[in-house]
């Protein structure tokens, strides 16, 4: 049995060096790759695809995990080698359903759907981008039939991200947020241009070393953390004390320091996950994209947009920028929160970022099952946009084209990040109760408690349990919109009544 | 047949792959890693390293050459595929040499070397790298076991560089060239500080720039190259349309320039590979280093130091750095090609390089023999430093610290460096008779016709044949020192005729 297991760890460890590489090549793709290495990058991440994917399905795996079973079941529910091998039983089953010349090609077609992404979103033209979408969607409907039967296409790929996670659960959670966020947005957006001071110019130099301030000030190290540029921010952990975040930067806005406190989040949970589930598929955040989510919401938002944090780094902001010398603290946090109607999801503000992902979850379902063709979907999109938002879509560029996610696979994932911001208010609560002076911390530039807490607590669990285990242990019940929805509500009238 | 054909080229393709993603690792490794980053670096080459050597060693492959062979050999003996499986039979079987524990253990060595190589080169303390270089000599013996019985064990290693050439013919082209150096040297070295102009300062961002240019001057395109900064310079295949480049600038020299210039003819070689070689072991000049250094040689010195590549070149240096206003072409030609007695092998001069790669050669076949401990390595190399070059080592970062190779386990490799200065003269003067105004189109700047010429005869070989057979096709017989010799005399002989 003890030969067994270590069998079992050593190929679950070699598994995971190969997911660790891939995630380098997706990095270099996106940071370094001269553009025409495009062709040979899709060959080595489809062959590197294709080993990970035989050695995920090995038969021998699973008699391992047959072997180590009986003696598992005897562990504490929570020790580490329970948790692992219940993983490792649900990852092998799942897996094996998937042929490997199919994952190789999904592999390899990322690539290319990228790239051609790239140049549709450059040339502000959806029909260049179209075939590669068409392709992309078909591999994943043959993805998705490789576990019917299903009560609905969407939860097969919704399951990739938030292990177990119904979409009719998540409808019903969305349901509950859209008419209240509809009503906050129409109550409190700004309709004239008050708040025009945040169109800068920023010089990016200072817009750069002031996100390598935050980086560091939430705890993240430079030995172990990066910070590049790319057209999506990602954060990329490549090794547990190797971790990749990326940003972007525009002269007329300070999107940017949000996007640095958001992937900063990301990079800290992988970051803290136990040593001791190092090379495992325990390490990380990987079991639900809501929690992963809900860390870089908490630093970006419940954090990054709150008053006592700007109390401590306006001051370091208007002395870097002169621009804002007259724009008080309190004009200043209004236009960081106040609701704004835009294009753009990551430029929006943070309540009505909500309706963004809506309108995304919505269209994936239905391109997914079939019921919207990819020649409709910018038709599709521009309607249910101005429904949602309120706006004419101008462009592709600021419509349709604007996300990575579908261009590179990732269909399931966008309803992850507003439930990670439903999440984020109630963790944060949670840790709350028991820092009671956090705020005033806050207040003087310090993070280290929170991120103490939230490491202890969150982080160091990686992905030992399911999704829906972790919320209950952490915030001591299931998902609930209505704490957020109330966040959102006190936030919005604070910021009215100041003004 | 046909299916055993491509299920070969499937295989080799795949390991192709792998090893190019290594050599992406590796490249990241010393180019952007956050230090942090080295342990699970280390696993993450090691599992690499486990899988291409599993693959390169699998039954099925010498089946499958089995199979094919007797087809092949009814093809053209420069067909493609005749040499891909000549080269696939040959590696297959050496491969099989090497056990895949004692592969993956090297591979995660070598990262751990590197590491402890650069901070003991920080810290000018051979002391805390001997350990590691103990550690990766023990490897390479082990290695060499592998090959038993060899008439000596240095020709193991060699083979991995250069194959089929043996130790004694090494000894014998150095033995023909050392003393005529030694002569060299001792008849035009510098003695005092007339080309003083040469320590700048020189602002590294203009270093930079003038190191682009000339990249892009010899025809390298950036839609397919990049260039970064490392401790010791390199260039990467990532993919044949994915060269990395690497260079250092230093405010006080000019080296980067020829530096540029060398990697540039490193990385326009594997570029130059014929596509139908792709994803193939014939892709790139993997077979023979010396080859290879031939075009960082002919490229860096044959051209990058002649009176007409100056000619063309130094007006825009001199605008460039306004201290140069005053030194004239002829002097400052004469500065980049006097010998000068220095310690550290990538900034020596043309001449007395070989003297440098001599020492090398001699020390490394001693350490591999077990004649000399790691221990007593300084002290031997300082002595015999002081016997070649005529200076005393003043410490270990400007004596044996100064090269990656041995932290990176490479052994054997040093005496390829010398083999290419004498192979790139034979070959510069193959070009020459063809191209007989090659020197007026530097003069203008063209290099054009010259990379064309060296892609067609050369680099687009790729590895489809052995070394000598190459060198046989490009310059008409063997490897010669006295060509190399004459250019040396030659060009010292006018530069001083000149002063």
């Amino acid at each position: 049995m003890e030969a067994s297991l270590a069998d079992l760890k050593q190929r679950l460890g070699e598994i995971d060096d190969l997911q660790r590489t891939q995630l380098l090549l997706a990095w270099d793709t996106e940071v370094w790759m001269p553009p025409s290495g495009e062709s040979s990058r899709a060959a080595h991440l489809a062959t590197l695809e294709t080993i990970v994917h035989e050695r995920q399905i090995d038969d021998r795996i699973g008699e391992l995990i047959d072997d180590v079973e009986p003696y598992t079941a005897t562990l504490p529910a929570d020790a580490d080698d329970a948790c692992l091998v219940r993983a490792a039983r649900r990852l092998w089953e799942k897996k094996r359903r998937i042929p490997t010349d199919l994952a190789a090609e999904t592999a390899g077609a990322k690539v290319e759907s990228y790239q051609a992404w790239v140049k549709a979103r450059e040339e502000e033209n959806f029909a260049g981008f179209r075939p590669s979408l068409e392709r992309m969607l078909e591999l994943q409907r043959r993805l998705i039939e490789c576990f019917a039967p299903y009560d609905d296409p969407y939860d097969v790929v919704l399951d990739n991200y938030e292990e177990g996670t119904k979409t009719e659960d998540v409808r019903m959670v969305f349901a509950a947020l859209q008419p209240e966020i509809t009503a906050l947005v129409a109550e409190h957006a700004s309709e004239g241009d008050e708040d025009g001071f945040l169109r800068g110019p920023f010089a990016i130099a200072t817009q750069e070393a002031l996100s390598r301030e935050l980086i560091e000030r939430f705890g993240a190290t430079w030995d172990a953390f990066r910070l590049d540029l790319t057209v999506h921010p990602f954060a990329a952990p490549v090794g547990l004390n190797d971790i990749r975040l990326t940003t972007r930067y525009g002269e007329d806005d300070l999107n940017s320091l949000f996007t640095a406190m958001h992937e900063c989040g990301h990079g800290i949970y992988e970051w803290g996950s136990a040593p001791s589930l190092e090379r495992t598929p325990l390490q990380g955040g990987a079991a639900s994209s809501a929690l992963h989510e809900s860390q870089s919401r908490l630093w970006e938002n419940v954090v990054g947009r709150s008053l006592p944090f700007w109390r401590w780094f306006y001051p370091r902001v208007q002395a870097a920028f002169p621009a804002l010398a007259d724009v008080s603290l309190e004009r200043f946090h209004r236009a960081v929160n106040r609701p704004h109607r835009s294009f753009v999801r990551v430029d929006a503000d943070e309540t009505s970022y909500g309706l963004h992902v809506i309108l995304r979850f919505e269209l994936e379902q239905e391109l997914l099952s079939g019921k919207l063709a990819v020649r409709d979907l910018p038709d599709a999109w521009n309607a249910r946009f101005t429904e949602l938002i309120g706006l004419e879509v101008p462009n592709d560029t600021v419509g349709v084209l604007q996300d990575t996610h579908w261009a590179s696979g990732l269909f399931g994932y966008f309803p992850t990040y507003l439930l990670g911001s439903v999440l984020s208010v109630q963790i944060w609560e949670g840790a709350r109760e028991v820092l009671p002076d956090v705020e005033e911390q806050i207040e003087r530039g310090e993070f280290a408690e929170l991120h103490g807490w939230l490491r202890e607590n969150l982080y160091a669990l990686g992905s030992k349990f399911t999704p829906a285990e972790t919320i209950e242990r952490v915030v001591g019940g299931p998902i609930d919109p209505q704490p957020y929805l109330r966040y959102l509500r006190d936030k919005l009238s604070a910021v009215a009544a100041g003004s």
